[in-house]
């Protein structure tokens, strides 16, 4: 489980960031890569990682701004050149889909593969698979946006190798029955019975991935005890009034959040391009004033989402 | 006047070659700057040039396939968010209107500026401004392409200066009405005739932009003397069935096009990439072969096109 920034800029590209789009790639989990929206050049930047479009298959939109879809339908149509047959979900607010299907059609893009749309109507569960259940909540923008929180499911305990050896019982076929719970007897009369040699489970990890938005009591509903949460910064903290107005955040508000909502690790995205070189890491530096664990993104930073302890 | 090429590949950008896109720039002129397609990252690309989008006041399409298309929405509101007010105006084929309306639409970009369509129902003039004329002609591609052909009115000769001066003729403002081609009478009873003392008119140059296509006569139509052709070269020259096939040309058919129509220079774009480094080469050797003035293009390469002696 990593996260793969694949656009950290806002608004429109400037030369070292490009327009949003981040991948969060399951390929353990789930052999799969999801894309969190896809700005213009989205498959450029892609051509330059290890990530390969056919791999993709459900894309999430926060919000329908420009800077936030206008990669889709060359992203759509490369995965197709590329011989991508597996099928893709866009999960979405409504209009994504009108959108994909008319640049699609009037471009004469024929895909090899079957395209699905879920335009989301209401907040809550969007699905669960069997590793993640993924929701989402609307936020505080100029056009609907949502923020998604993936949730994965809590991994089954280890099975206590070390306590079967003690009773005398070798590794074998029976090491795996005994993993799924079940309740054997052994030639010599012995009842084991599989949940007592299971270690406690280890909880799932949850990333929170929300769209442009101003402060609002939704983003702790999404961000509460994340892993990781991906959060704006379009704004320093000292230009609180200018993000209230442009429907954005500061870095010092994404912090608070971090900070209220117990996260691990706080990654700032969407950075204007006025915050050029080093003036991002003020960004980074008011935030850490209120929350450590936070860094500001870089267009091909690869953060890994570890297992707690 | 000069092409500076912001993408040369085909079908799916590749690491080197970004898809079509080729600014005319007009700036000395008519201090603008014309596109020729605008695919998909097209903006990025002008990051990395001297080009200002609000110079941009036309653009034309050559067909809607989405390697031409895909950068216009993002180029469109950048070029507002940057604060361009003149108004630019999209020539093609009937549709572009339809997606890029929509892609505004639904992203919610308004534009500070005003936003003209003309969508071409029949070959012939375009229009014709105090240096250009622009007509275009119908190709023959899978859906409807069109070429481009760019004719500069000729250049009003230079004024005889040393003529005059043998005549005893002194710069002043007579000079200027002389050049205007007016009839003066000197002081001394001499009468002098403005086209008298004008030298010959000096050729305008031609440029033609091909959009996708394969071999048709049309394209000479477009090409005839031209003193610059931008053409294809899907196709390397031994894979003639195969560009047959999907509507596109081979480096030969463009050379022996460039031959035909006596072109000054034919530069090819639109490489696939298949042709990665000196594969691309090839492709320009074997069309050298037939018609020496020939180059593939690069990605940011530019080509100035001189005024003919």
């Amino acid at each position: 489980m990593e996260l793969e920034f694949l656009g950290t800029g806002a608004g429109s590209p400037a030369k070292f960031r490009n327009v949003t789009s981040v991948a969060l790639k399951l390929l353990d989990e789930n052999n799969a890569i999801w894309l969190f929206d896809v700005g213009e050049g989205t498959q450029q930047q892609i051509l330059r990682t290890s990530i390969r479009p056919r791999k993709v298959d459900k894309i999430f939109i926060t919000h329908l701004h420009g800077d936030h879809i206008f990669g889709l339908p060359g992203f759509l149509s490369s995965r197709s050149f590329q011989g991508g047959e597996a099928p893709l979900t866009i999960y979405g607010p409504k209009g994504i889909r009108d959108y994909v299907r008319t640049s699609l059609k009037i471009s004469d893009s024929k895909l090899t593969y079957a395209l699905h749309f879920v335009e989301i109507t209401e907040p809550g569960v969007l699905f669960s698979d069997q590793n993640f259940t993924v929701s989402c909540q609307t936020l505080d923008h100029r056009i609907t946006s949502f923020g998604y929180r993936i949730v994965e499911k809590d991994h089954v305990g280890e099975l206590q190798v070390e306590q079967l050896q003690a009773l005398g019982v070798r590794p074998g076929p029976i090491y795996g029955q005994l993993k799924a719970g079940k309740v054997l007897t052994l030639p010599d009369g012995q009842t084991l019975k599989g949940t007592d040699f299971i270690g406690p489970a280890q909880k799932g990890r949850i990333v929170a991935i929300l769209g442009d938005t101003r402060t609002t009591p939704n983003s702790q509903l999404l961000a509460q005890d994340a892993d990781v949460l991906v959060h704006e910064s379009t704004f320093a903290g000292n230009e609180g009034k200018m993000a209230h107005n442009y429907y954005h955040s500061t870095s010092v508000q994404a912090a608070n959040l971090a900070k209220r909502a117990h996260v691990q690790q706080l990654l700032l995205t969407h950075i204007s391009a006025r915050y050029v070189g080093k003036m991002a890491l003020n960004l980074q530096n008011e935030a850490r004033a209120i929350f450590p664990k936070t860094r500001v993104m870089k267009d091909f930073d690869q953060v890994k989402v570890p297992l707690r302890k």
